[in-house]
């Protein structure tokens, strides 16, 4: 029966995968899992990167196997991780992302405002963990950091973790950016553990240096590269729209879940409840939604009588991406007005439409800074230090914040 | 103007990938092009190979890169291809795959019945020649074979064509199937012209070879993989369920073009003619298809009440796939007979619903067989001769068509 | 202490190799294995493919490398394999080439005659077991397949040995032919044993075609590129001058041990005997042998007072390699005839000394034909075919002998 | 006659390379050129990475590839360059390294003491222009930064020279570092010219800081790998040894060139001037130089009646490399007097002759640090920027030179 289950996956990243435990393959054989197939890795980054159609499914099995090297190295050092951790650790590294929906910082942004994935994957563990008869109640502990071994939380969920070692060689290699591919292989070799902290080992601290750079790199050439941004700022404004057509009693083609999610204000507790909506409950038409409901609906909504909402719909859809300027000020308040009075005569829209039509944001990089922690190093004489004092370059503005202000505007708008 | 559109295109397969004309640049933009980003290249293959989800948007712009190839080497060697011809052979590869729909072998037994998506390309590129002021016609005719020089033909569609070089090579990428790569830069370097054919030189001859191995590998590996084969007939299934569902009157969440091709029974003669459904021509409602629209109303089927269709689409959303049975000849009478007696058990439905739970077909590799012509091969000597005959070890089996037999069914109904 | 030894190996091929067993890191820190260093993997194909600079070392420890993946694949199948087998069998293909001298084939036509690579391996092997109290004893058992279990010895030298698994990849890698690339992983994984054979399980079938073809490729495309052959057969004729010029009491530089070969007619009695020559035993001698010995010396002898070695020599140091004419069929005595008349004319040298000048010989394919056994394919039905039987295309002329006949001859000779 | 020149290279890191130029083709096949291939790129380095054998060669031709697409991109960007510049820049990068005697810094420290490898290649192309009529005359102006365009110099020689985007590029390929590989491809396509000088364009600017961070993790693991130091610092020891021996006139084997390199102590002016030795100027002798003479010669010193070269050479051929010792700073008096007196016990070596045991250097990363010219990034506003100034991380440290010191001794010197 156990053999059965051995089943090898082909990844084109790492080759053969084996999955080695029946709870793995059970938990990748559930709906909720196999739902990750229809969510992309990389949102809106296709638009930009054509290859970048790798989907959170294939991330979450990849970070599963760099897991377990990581397990068989640390236990080649003789630190101790018993069978049951090491299915744990796999376990919580699986199912990391499984609360993810479709675009993700999209959605967090306009339709499950306010809720974080993090939040949500806690939320489906533990329905899983139900359905599994407790089996996953180690993996939930490290997973939210309240087991005892804090290493293991570590592997799931820090600065080295194997979520960010498996992304960052993904999505490198399937955005065909090759200069921002990490060492994976390297660094978990490098790993070792130390007063229960995860530590590098000395000789992988130029591997180190070499991951930050690269995870900058993808920072700013990938995850903010601008055209990017402004189709995810597109899509914002076309969910806020269609959310605005629902609650003023438009008619509009979803899919019924996605049709619940534009009704509704949705709340952390209405996620927990056990209300329902349709006959089932919040989490459950969660689960449902994927990226095909949102494509299949904008599609639709390009041909919509509201026409703030066909207009929108129509740049995502057929690429007519908005002009966006990026600056390291915000823009002054004149070059505001003059886009603001642009689109009223342009698009014949009232005042509390403009935002539709002209987006002002700022990002930063800080995603990556130092706030979940430390790299420390394992130096020769036994000693643990940061990163930034181990190293003799100055790694210390690689975690500082930088911002960024950028407008985006429709392209008719724009002044030869 | 003109730089404005020197776009750079990162391909994970082939690296950077510079757009150097204006007309091939617009034509990408447009809507038609750009619903091939919509449209996976191998269908349901992802099932099996998590990482397939590259789309018929790529494999074009790869295979137009190929083609710019090509033509320096051809060029190189002394053939006269003009400007204009260049163009258009680029345009002619880009465009050659525009008319397939979602899941298109699918589609291609069941809602588009009997319309080759080579039919819809050509009525696709003919749309765009008005589009775009006649500018397309050479393309047009090098893709109709039309053209005097047929070799620019054979580029397009041949068994060495651009095509091929492009999608064996990209989907072995994809796929993790390392071993089906071919060597597309030392074929297109063995390229030459002879009599107006495309022939191979000699010393290329083992790069053939290789190149056919490798392809034969990919079908029976990936292409006709069991569980895709299983995966894919299940979806004609559903698709079948749907429309018979919609035919007697019921009701079913899709997207308005879905749902004509669910009630329609659609001709080739519709696709070319002005009739409108919904207020848009046959052809405008098929590139508003895509995988989303399907994939998102199976997912609502899910729930259906027709219960036929509810379990099939069960079964394809949360990867509950038929068993498939494979074998060198057709199953006995006997044997399927077994299979009904037992869906009519198990399933309580009568007998001309059984075709639903048990599906029976065979497979050939025919579709790579020699019927689109020969490779010919340029003898030292100045002489060309068929592979064949070149090598000498014996290809004629590759040619050869084998069948295979199998059936499907749900595994509920498998005797231990 | 033990852990001093687990070194870890950056191969390019394979990534991170960890060296996991204190007699194999021993035998590799022996003075006959670091001697493979020294000794080019592809002898002069480097004067066709640059980057084929790799060495036996390289190969040797990648083959040892395979080797552990195969017995792990195998052991997970239920196959038995101690864990002193599993050693021996590494040390066995660790060693399986330790015999081979610099440019190998070269020399085993000259100055070792008749005495292949494989009984100085054995020797060497015999040597070394004494040197580690007897610890090689069951390695030597298997490598000359003298121990029970068939299978393990089929590992070290068959079809589908690591050996071949290794150097197909490896001189792939490294000429960059990268259609000669075997998907080593894949029939690894495929591996089995029936019956104390190895096999190789049914749907690994489009893996081996594979491999057939990228090894048929390699043949013409790599081992037996013509530029190779040329360069192969100069220096064979030089060596013979060499020898020549040193049996006729002529001197030359040459290192101590370079001298005793090309003065000495050696037998594998010889190699065997405790008789010493300059105080050290023949097989000694051997062992300091390398391919530096024989560059450094040919780059003096440019300057011999000899015309013809010094002639040879100029035309392999400065790269002013032979004309070679390949035939299906062998050259006709009166075209012989003039050439040998040219050479007359030109070189002004004797009829006895023509054949310095004009090389003549065949070359088959055979290599790798089905004489050291067959590939045995395990069906589904759990009975064993051979390959030829159980592909549906024809292989059987992959195992046929193909012989091609050639000619060298200075460029200067060559009829305009 | 042009054509047959076409050469087509097979190179395992770019893929075919074309020669494309007649000039080019006739100084690859001159034996200057070709002894490249007898000169390992990274000396001693194959000790640590079995894989790096490749040589200065393909080095040298790799380069000059990146040439071809650096000068392509430039002039689609509108940068003038005539075909004569384009070639002689070509030239130019080709014969950079053509200077370098085998195993270049170890000799540059002992048999050609005080001469670097950049006169020798300018000695070298003004041999070669005399030969070739005066057609290098403009390459060796751009070598020697006497041309007027002076961003041409810096394509062959500055932080971003097609030197480094090569060998960092190759080196990591060999070696299997693979995390030192950089973005040769993107760099090239970001080069620009302004004000006659070489510029980044602002969107590469995190390839160059990638690029900075990929060349010193270079430095410190491979470059400066410990293991590399010991072994090259050894070999300078036995040459060290071997002349002492020759001076006090001890007989050696050596090839005839080897000898006089060992016995006179060489001058620029002599490798100027036209004094011969055994009928052959100094830079003719020079040139009969390589990897071979030296390895070939170390051998036989193992035997050598000189206990002190028979030691050291031993344990560089059986690698018995000297245990190293590296920290911040400088080794005490105390210590370093202890190693002495263990070494006059041991060895029974008198004083003078300590340091062949006993090896103390210092090692700086300074060699990539800022003294060769700036990297200068072309901002949006047209301005041009050190890098230090546009990027937004500190990169200053990466120029400051760290400084490292360490002791190398035999193993039998070492306390438990």
């Amino acid at each position: 029966m156990k053999t059965n289950k051995k089943k090898i996956i082909n990844d084109p990243v790492f080759g053969f995968i084996t999955i080695q435990s029946d709870l793995i393959f059970d938990l990748i054989e559930h709906p909720y899992f196999q739902r990750l197939r229809r969510i992309k890795q990389l949102g809106l980054s296709c638009i930009v990167f054509p290859g970048a159609n790798h989907t959170r499914f294939e991330h979450a099995i990849g970070a599963t196997y760099l897991m377990r090297l990581a397990v068989n190295t640390l236990r080649l050092k003789g630190i101790k991780i018993t069978d049951d951790e090491a299915e744990a650790v796999a376990v919580a590294i699986l199912l990391h992302d499984i609360g993810h929906g479709p675009f993700s910082h999209v959605l967090e942004n306009t339709i499950v405002e306010g809720i974080p994935h993090e939040k949500v994957s806690a939320l489906l563990m533990e329905d899983l963990n139900i359905q599994f008869d407790g089996k996953l109640s180690l993996a939930i502990q490290i997973f939210k950091n309240e087991y005892t071994k804090k290493f293991l939380h570590q592997l799931v969920a820090s600065q080295l973790d194997m979520d960010r070692l498996d992304y960052l060689r993904r999505d490198s290699f399937f955005t065909g950016v090759a200069e921002g591919t990490v060492g994976s292989d390297r660094i978990i070799k490098m790993l070792n553990v130390r007063n229960d902290e995860l530590v590098v080992e000395y000789k992988g601290i130029y591997s180190i240096e070499k991951f930050l750079i690269a995870r900058r790199l993808m920072y700013w050439q990938v995850y903010l590269h601008k055209t990017v941004l402004s189709a995810e700022y597109l899509l914002v404004n076309v969910l806020l729209r269609a959310k605005a057509v629902v609650l003023s009693g438009g008619a509009l083609f979803a899919s019924p879940a996605l049709h619940v999610f534009l009704k509704k204000k949705i709340t952390i507790e209405q996620f927990s409840s056990t209300e329902t909506y349709k006959g089932k409950s919040m989490l459950e038409l969660f689960t449902e939604l994927d990226d095909n409901d949102l494509i299949s609906a904008i599609k639709q909504w390009v041909n919509h009588e509201d026409k703030i909402l066909a207009y929108l719909s129509d740049c995502l859809i057929n690429r007519k991406l908005f002009r966006i300027k990026i600056k390291d000020r915000a823009f002054p308040k004149k070059k505001i007005d003059e886009f603001k009075s642009k689109i009223h005569d342009f698009f014949e829209v009232d005042e509390n439409h403009y935002n539709y039509y002209l987006i002002q944001d700022s990002i930063t990089n800080s995603a990556y800074a130092g706030s979940i922690g430390k790299i420390n190093i394992l130096m020769k004489n036994g000693k643990v230090k940061e990163i930034n004092d181990a190293s003799d370059i100055n790694l210390s503005n690689l975690s500082q914040t930088v911002r960024k202000y950028f407008i985006c505007y429709p392209k008719e708008l724009d002044i030869k």
